[in-house]
């Protein structure tokens, strides 16, 4: 794919389109949730913590990149348009602390805290093992068209704990390439949605999918703006784990690697599930 | 110890004094950090976690109890008194979103978002698997007195990844028997507090001990309130572990145990390290 191709590709491409704001006020911007990557009640969480992130990264005081993001999803997120409220808290030399609310009738369906900073080389060491997974390119793609609009925009080729909803993993574990299916470059925004691309694992654990929905997910962002371009468009692959349900609750982590077996990313959400 | 020896030391213990708060109106509170819980530059950051969720449980609207709290730590706090503003962003049936902001001269230098909800009966699995350590009576007590203030409010025994100065550990693990010095039942403001107990990684890591300081703190609690109340003043097992460190950040996860090998809370969090 040439450069020209890709930056032709990402002008058109549905998550983008998905991302778009109007600017109102400074920090102040005006959305409406795509129906492109729609889930079953709502749009996606995924695009939902890169449109919080995606205000952030257009306001004219940010500096460097995101770091640390959290998303509270408060309510389920109605087609209609919103309003979303940027706001600096505190400006540091190390970090930016930002604020942002997703309102929709007067009300907050969801909200986040990013944490921003500019790049520093310092030491660095990786303590955790990259998955051992199959290529890509020998694990077949999930046909994921069938199912809700958000799942097709991605293409997913599950390594191990593929969707199925006959039989109940102990384990709750998926490891997955995972990629735009209509290609486009990594970036923030794309890891701040892939990170919640991976179900609750409730579904896993019990081999049904019943009612469940992200509750609170928070995303750090290892990788420099560099490693993320050097990973193009190519499959990242993520690896999704639970470790206790209860209480109508469970946790699960997430963590997104590139294929040069770098941490790119890692995740951890609390789920709701009904019963 | 018997059930009126715990009520007056509780009464009477560091921990609560240094979360007292003074209500000035419905969700606004006055408070001042604690000396007893110093840290080197500021309060120990599981004390100020503990604080902004007290606001919340103090709050006449709260129902349930802690779910998900994150927390970001803006700035230094400083020995000044603080106010803290606690609201109630939106009110569900599962689960209420909470936002709570602590200022110091007009400036907020940290803030916490909270989700609380009502206790439900459901399905249940433990997935992760507790780590194995000797008992508690078996690890001797680490001589914390010695180190900052609030390390020597908790009686931690160090079964893996003690505190040394001299070693670097590649994987940066910990796993400690952890509970208040002076006995204190247990409940979600200690939790909320110990999962932040583990020293940032990068001290094990490299073997010294240079500037880090966490940025953003995300703790489920996946225990009831009746499993709090069982554990009593006994010691909790934690773990911590980091998975990278690149660019000034690393991350760390956290498990708190039961002695009975149940998952009490899960906290990760991003470490700004300097160099």
């Amino acid at each position: 794919m040439t450069a020209a191709t890709i930056l032709a590709e990402a002008a058109a491409h549905p998550f983008d389109e998905a991302l778009a704001l109007r600017t109102v006020a400074e920090g102040v911007y005006e959305g409406v949730p795509s129906q492109l990557y729609w889930n079953m009640a709502g749009p996606f969480g995924g695009v939902t913590a890169a449109t919080l992130m995606k205000g952030v990264l257009e306001h004219p005081a940010m500096r460097g990149r995101p770091l640390a993001q959290t998303v509270n999803f408060c309510a389920a997120v109605t087609p209609d348009p919103f309003v979303l409220k940027v706001v600096l808290e505190r400006d540091g030399k190390s970090t930016q602390h930002w604020s942002v609310r997703l309102e929709q009738a007067g009300q907050m369906a969801a909200n986040a805290t990013l944490v921003t900073g500019p790049e520093r080389d310092t030491w660095n060491a990786q303590p955790s093992q990259p998955p051992t997974a199959r290529d890509a390119a020998d694990v077949p793609v999930f046909a994921s068209q069938a199912l809700t609009a958000w799942f097709s925009q991605y293409e997913m080729r599950f390594d191990h704990g593929a969707p199925n909803l006959d039989v109940a993993s102990e384990t709750g574990l998926t490891r997955a390439w995972l990629r735009d299916r209509q290609a486009r470059p990594l970036d923030y925004l794309a890891l701040a949605s892939m990170a919640d691309a991976f179900a609750p694992r409730v579904f896993l654990m019990r081999g049904v999918r019943a009612p469940a929905a992200t509750v609170s997910l928070s995303t750090y962002f290892l990788a420099a703006p560099d490693e993320l371009a050097a990973q193009d468009v190519r499959p990242i692959l993520g690896e999704a784990q639970p470790r206790a349900a209860r209480h109508g609750f469970h946790d699960q982590s997430v963590e997104l690697w590139s294929d040069a077996k770098s941490l790119l990313a890692v995740s951890h959400q609390l789920v709701w599930f009904k019963d």
